[in-house]
């Protein structure tokens, strides 16, 4: 029986109560296909600074590294709001798995139902079929990690601030290699966002994306769109992009814009895959719902667990080359939402909603 | 008589039709307010290339420097693509242009009629009254201008580029006034906008902003979101916000995005005002459509010079301080599109068309 070895990271709040119900369908699907789920739960975020003084623990951090994938919950909320921006949960947590695992690759299906589109505060003329789009958003350099990052004082009593983008080659490269595979298994078409006429880290990711694409995947199309243009493009029309493909920071804000064009966080999944490959010669990743800790209804047992779900079947994906389950688990969130039509209250839209177990129970029963 | 001495800069395609008619109603409400309007023409943009080899010529800048304002039309197309993005027409006449006038606060409103909700990609019961939004963008400063901008070879025969994202207090404190002041002819709320979680700038721009409005204008009311999560909100709820306030890069993103929600570009205008006063005792300013120039319309006289005629109006508010006469304009504007219902293309929706020309004779007809 083949083993999966997964770290556990529910984090904050909804956190655990949308993981426990993601490890249940991963438990459905996983068993009759001959396949062992072996995790280790850890705390991470607001848990890991209440438990053990630090947003990620060291221990945390050892589960992960004995693992071949890490499946995030969500972190941070109204109880750690007092800290100061760069030790809230979310950051202190993300910012350095990221780094100490090389996660370059930020990969964000904006996926939306067509019998969903009153999620989505677009018009529904404009987005009849739905959305289906993808994002990938290079997630280890750019201005997140560039340095210098300096606060200075100068003569007059002032502060000047600063802080360094830097692209080079290899980096660009290797995410424009994940934006065309990602594109070859769907529409065959990548837009690279940049802002080429005024950077020039952007001036270098045109010219290298350009140059990589003609030589490794010229039967891809390739266009390119500066960084404001998209954001107003994405909400005018999502579907003329097929992979959306952008630097760290412009991925950060127009995913999120995406995401909220697709309608509800609440079934929005994520993956971010690092460089080298775990024991099962895959990426290793990790994976996470693009949505929140939701403070607001934790507890309640009435948080949307999809996106949670979803980003697990991401994980057999990615991180176990597990394509035919991933699919499956899939194929029976979307049943259940579809052709079921059962909802929990964020996508309930005047039908009445389920609770978190009865939505995963159903996803189970659709497996 | 006084005089209102401003640099007209109409540009390329749609750029000069437009800027006729914006001309024709300043002209038309300045005459009975006892005002004369002298203004010189000159080429910018695509026009600036083709006549003089420089979208942005040194006579063009010389008729600027000799004016109390700039009434800016819009300028690049195809004509120019093939140029090298930081040769393109709007890069290459903006940027020195905001320099040279040290324009470092962009004004942007957004604003939707309630008749107009048509326009917009939201569901109209997301915005049942429109949009009613300003978006202030810092405009001199962060990663644009900010120097060391460098690409370079590394031993390797890769390549590493490298921008820099610069602010100091008094960059931060000058534009935070021009937030202030506007929410105080409006709904008294600022929301500032950064990425303090991960930018040294960001901290500081957090700091200066919250210790700048403690001290000059506590009765506003002030908070602060994350970049990204801004790019949700309004795409969510635009609403939500009564000025939003943020620095270059993510000004440039937002405001577009903002846009694009408030429906048409064609009535979006826009302020961009510099550090020093002009012979009028105002800011000296730039003052432009925030959409392009539309090429595929450009010569069938069926553009709609709202935009233009908007930011002539802004002209006459922050440059001349003739406030009265802008509302005047503004008035005119919307009872021709509303209530008098008529409509160029780009925001008939079914409705019968009117050309450029016919809209502007509505517009002065209703001043
Ligand atoms: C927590 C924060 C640093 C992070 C980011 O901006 O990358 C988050 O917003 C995200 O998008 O994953
Ligand atoms: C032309 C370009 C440099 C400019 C900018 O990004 O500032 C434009 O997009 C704008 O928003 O005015």
């Amino acid at each position: 029986m083949s083993k999966l070895r997964f770290a556990v990271l529910p984090g904050d709040y909804i956190g655990p109560e949308v993981m426990t119900e993601a490890l249940r369908v991963l438990q459905a699907a996983a068993t009759p296909a001959g396949l062992e789920l072996e995790y280790q739960i850890a705390d991470v975020g607001g848990a890991g600074i209440d438990n053990h003084g630090k947003a990620l623990p060291d221990s945390t951090l050892e589960v992960c590294r004995s693992a071949d994938a890490i499946l995030f919950g969500s972190v941070g909320g109204p109880k750690w709001e007092t800290l100061p921006p760069k030790d809230q949960p979310e950051r202190a947590a993300l910012l350095p798995l990221r780094k100490a695992f090389s996660l370059f690759a930020n990969i964000r299906p904006g996926l939306l139902y067509s019998e969903l589109t009153d999620a989505s505060p677009l018009k529904t003329e404009r987005i009849p079929d739905g959305i289906d789009i993808v994002c990938i958003r290079e997630l280890t350099g750019g201005i997140y990690f560039g340095q210098p990052k300096t606060t200075t004082e100068l003569e007059n009593g002032e502060f000047q601030a600063l802080d360094t983008m830097v692209y080079k080659t290899s980096e660009i490269e290797r995410i424009a290699e994940v934006a065309a595979v990602t594109a070859k298994a769907r529409g065959g078409r990548v837009c690279s966002v940049d802002k080429a006429n005024v950077l020039e880290t952007s001036v270098l990711w045109r010219k290298t994306v350009t140059a990589y694409f003609a030589k490794h995947h010229p039967e891809l199309e390739l266009s390119h769109m500066y960084v404001d243009n998209a954001a107003m493009q994405l909400a005018r029309d999502p579907n003329q992009f097929d992979v959306l493909f952008t630097e760290n920071m412009f991925g950060d804000i127009l995913s999120d814009e995406m995401a909220v064009i697709c309608g509800s966080l609440g079934m929005m999944s994520s993956a971010s895959l690092g460089t080298g490959n775990n024991s099962h010669g895959h990426p290793f990743g990790l994976y996470e719902p693009a949505g929140g800790t939701a403070p607001d209804i934790a507890g309640k047992g009435v948080a949307n667990p999809c996106a949670q779900i979803l980003s697990g079947a991401m994980m057999l994906r990615y991180s176990f080359g597990q394509n035919e389950l991933a699919a499956k688990i899939e194929a029976a969130v979307k049943k259940t939402v579809t052709a079921d039509g059962l909802r929990t209250g964020d996508i309930a839209f005047g039908r009445n909603p389920v609770g978190t177990t009865a939505m995963a129970d159903a996803i189970i029963a659709n497996l």
